[in-house]
């Protein structure tokens, strides 16, 4: 098992489960939603007010493997590492545990981006202080 | 306020909000479907499981009253009461507040009943008893 | 059967159901939402734009009563009437019948408002046309 | 744009859309499940009945390419192919363009198999003949 930067613990709830009587496959992304949005809180970012800012944070690509299935009365973990990808690209690597067991559920690897209003890609400075760059706007002689 | 005899803690998930920027109305339902399995647990009730014994617990009748919006950031709590209604319906009478005013967010009332693999109404000796009524097979001269 | 000013057909989608087979509780709510803002285009209302004019229609009650499930495979439609409740307050009548054999699923009536920027009700024009009321403005001789 | 052996059409509702006024990345999920769902009928296999048969057909690994975000009011199609990946897994190409402009939304590669009651992989003869594979079963001379 990996370090990782931020967990977060998470309940099944019935209501995410499907006929096949496990958590059905699009509700792990609300669950990844969900963690990344409380890790960018842990970095000064809140989601909601930088979408009124009208800074569009938006992810370009999901890539998930479902290793096992969740079920009615399980709680599990995600934990969360943020990457840098290109300039503007940045991955967030997510994997989602079980407990007790910490069985290995789901390993995700989400690429977002961020636009300003006009569309044009902008990571906010906060992104950039948590990817550990220099702001370009910095000049060190 | 009540007292309840179950307390149930969550938070806004912004996943759930829509585009006004608040809780859409269908996730009420949500939580208020979680707290009650919740709640049933509490009393011996295991809604996968019972449901796996072919028990169905149905909900027939939902009101509710949305007095106030949950918007991203906020957490809440769900307070609820079982109550008889008739030999074979119970409601759940369950009310949501925000943290850290207490402010109302919505009253609910959902009323239930369960059904055996015939369709029949059977309730399951466990509401029965949460319900704090004698079994009907109890004689007591 | 009532006669409805609006109907709208659905399809259930094996995501729309739960541990039981059934659709979910809460399902029916995103199906009356769907079937209300239909409605709302044909008397001139676009949802999504009022929302970013800040005009907000909200639901402040909803009643439903589930008669008998959904399940994989089914498809329905839901039948709408919109009806004055006071003078800042509206109700849709929905009902959802089951294809071919018009089996009642769920009866709802779901009172809404509107509200302005600052939160005091106010009806946009379509919908006190809709409901057949003179404009409070217009002073008739 | 690919030719697709199974096309499906769709309108975007309000309650999918977040508060960035777009439609939220989990529900592409959904889109595409319903028309994986609706392709397999084509070919003879009800999901709903495979899984009360206890074959569970599995999504073991989803990629998702967000190319550009649906709205309030967008009509579109999904266009779908099924493709062998190995001797027991196989996969959806399953491609989303809005109307009327055919703008791509979104790509995406859904790797599934299919296990038995005892969680051994059996793909059902059904998905086997669409694969157009031979039986193992058949020895030709």
């Amino acid at each position: 098992m990996l370090d990782y930067s931020f967990k977060l613990d998470f309940q099944v709830r019935d209501y995410e489960c499907d006929m096949q009587g496990i958590v059905n496959n699009s509700v792990y992304q609300n669950y990844l939603e969900h963690t990344r949005h409380e890790f960018l809180k842990t970095i000064g970012i809140d989601f909601a007010e930088v979408t009124r800012r009208k800074i569009h944070l938006v992810v370009i690509r999901s890539e998930l493997d479902y290793k096992y299935p969740l079920r009615s009365g399980d709680s599990f973990w995600v934990g969360l590492n943020l990457q840098q990808v290109s300039r503007i690209r940045f991955a967030f690597l997510q994997d989602l545990y079980r407990y007790p067991d910490n069985r290995l559920i789901l390993n995700a690897r989400i690429i977002g981006t961020a636009m300003n209003e006009k569309g044009r890609p902008k990571l906010p400075p906060e992104i950039e202080k948590a990817l550990g760059r220099r702001s370009k706007n910095t000049n060190i002689v």
